[in-house]
């Protein structure tokens, strides 16, 4: 029976959750998670091994992030890293990663997984991987659907067909991140799933999708795989200099005839802002998250309020009088802002950079 | 002609100011002036310099504090420092350093200033300091009011009468911390000023005073002049130990049958509370106190802020979406408070003591 790989993406360079993630280690490289001290890559990973070892799991992120990857993931050995020489969205990512398994194993069943979310019963998460993994194996290329639990407009949605076999449905649609109205009407009818960015399908099938659908990408991939190994570096350059950026939805999947969707509820969250951060994790009486390590915040007189210390040097963070701020402190940055702005953190770290504050991004 | 001494007030343990200021390193060896990297009781002393000598200058304050303001004022001769065993408010740390200057001159005049406060025209200051000089220099106890800019409620009052030579007024009485309604009609009025606690007095006169009003601290100080000078260190521990506590204002000055005010305005400031320090501070266009280091600090879609950042260790303290906030950064506390609840740092500071924090006091 073919066996099961999976490729971890982990390429993001997300600014929402500055001044914590940056360039240099950016949020999949750190421990976002609530009562974790772990990064949600370390996490990704251990949260997958029982399904797939470590020598079946491909790493996928840039060039310039390769030597954190390594020393964050010590159990993969060195040639499950790829690193991507620019930045070119998921479907390039993850093209080439399903062409280096398919070298190996053309039957083998792909797992594809973000670096960065947040899965609180890992238990009910391997249960519903291994659904989504038979129905690769009959396959049709599956994805994994969040029921939503609130109407939330940040997301993607899959439309629900009937089930096709336990726990397998047929996905009709994908739908667009939708206005507040329509998410409440998702959320009310039942039929609408978050799209959680995790995909299943055998490497072949994968690769066909890709050549039919992405010709430029398909073109370089076998000239990639052409090349003598001792010349690869320089074929991956010019792969990702002549492909162009676009995500495996958009050049692949919403454009699939046929797709299978299993509906999973494990507490899955992307974790998508500071304000993500606060509603997941531990507060007190009135609200408040101050983070691990007693004695090292204190509100008096305020509520709602996100406290994130520093781990290697952390302060006493004395909050007075003030309700549902995040205040972030990190080795060099200190962040104030009310929780609801916590979107336009990226706002921030745009004018770091109109400032060429390299250090501080 | 008897010469002027300076008796400088330096036992305060202020909280208002915490993180900055601590037990060990209080308000007065703060650099909390606006534009200045001086501390308070360094520009006391540099503000006096041309009236009076360094060796004519003496500091009371603190036993533990001694060797901390030794260092901070190395021009001074260690005699010039006054170590009080335990704090017993102003009139005792007062009489004793005007009997330590009597014993040199019982003519000398003494001029008595605290060392926390803020003045912005130090010309217009001494100017004000001479004429109360020649005042008490006729006889008659003589103290500096300021003319009130604001309906203050947080200041006594003195209420001035009559001139009786250039620039010197009658004081007519000490008034109590008023009532907003009654700080308005003091300021329209014309006729009150702020007490600033800054006295001129022949030292005989003053120690006449206390003889008659404050017996026990007079007891206290005649045995301490006939202890031999290598016993003195016990003798000023029984004088602690048996006068009571009180302030020179209520143990004397209010009492007295006839004193002089000298009426000065000279951009005088307490310097009470981080309220404060954002009104005297240098502001941008949008009103935010950044404090002195390009870069060090970063206000997006805010007004009215007042940070302040660590010396040693500074960071980037980066706000967006928050308005009159405290940001108050210090090497090992980071403090977040409305300007409008700056009056109630202490109970953070009360909160630490009752946690017996006191590494962070």
């Amino acid at each position: 029976m073919a066996q099961a790989y999976a490729v971890i993406l982990a390429g993001g360079s997300g600014t929402r959750f500055w001044p914590e993630s940056r360039r240099a280690r950016p949020k999949q490289l750190q421990a976002l998670a609530p009562r974790s001290q772990s990064s949600l890559l370390a996490q990704t990973v251990e949260r997958l091994e029982s399904v797939c070892p470590p020598e079946r799991m491909l790493v996928a992120t840039s060039r310039d992030l390769l030597p954190a990857m390594r020393a964050e993931l010590p159990a993969l050995p060195a040639e499950a890293f790829l690193g991507e020489p620019i930045a070119r969205n998921t479907a390039p990512a993850i093209a080439w990663a399903t062409s280096e398994i398919a070298e190996r194993d053309p039957d083998a069943i792909v797992i594809v997984l973000p670096s960065d979310h947040a899965v609180e019963d890992p238990t009910e998460f391997r249960a519903v991987v291994h659904t989504a993994i038979e129905s690769a194996r009959d396959g049709v290329i599956t994805t994994i659907g969040i029921r939503p639990t609130r109407p939330d407009t940040g997301f993607g949605y899959i439309e629900v067909g009937g089930e096709i076999a336990r726990g397998v449905h047929e996905a009709i649609r994908f739908v667009e991140k939708p206005s507040v109205e329509r998410a409440r009407e998702y959320v009310a009818g039942g039929r609408h799933l978050w799209n959680a960015g995790m995909f299943f399908f055998r490497a072949r099938q994968l690769l066909d999708e890709v050549s039919q659908r992405l010709p430029k990408l398909a073109a370089g991939l076998m000239n990639l795989r052409r090349t003598p190994s001792t010349e690869r570096a320089r074929a991956v350059e010019e792969l990702f200099a002549h492909t162009e950026s676009i995500s495996i939805d958009f050049g692949i999947m919403e454009k699939l005839s046929k797709m299978h969707v299993v509906p999973g509820s494990f507490g899955w969250s992307d974790l998508g802002s500071w304000q993500t951060a606060w509603e997941l994790a531990d507060k007190d009486g009135r609200g408040n998250a101050l983070g691990p390590g007693e004695g090292a915040a204190l509100v008096l007189d305020g509520s709602g309020n996100l406290v994130r210390n520093s781990a290697h040097q952390p302060k006493l963070i004395a909050l007075l009088g003030v309700s549902d701020l995040c205040v972030v402190h990190t080795d060099d940055v200190i962040l104030v802002l009310p929780r609801e702005r916590a979107q336009d953190v990226r706002s921030v770290v745009a004018e770091l950079e109109r400032r060429n504050a390299r250090d501080l991004l």
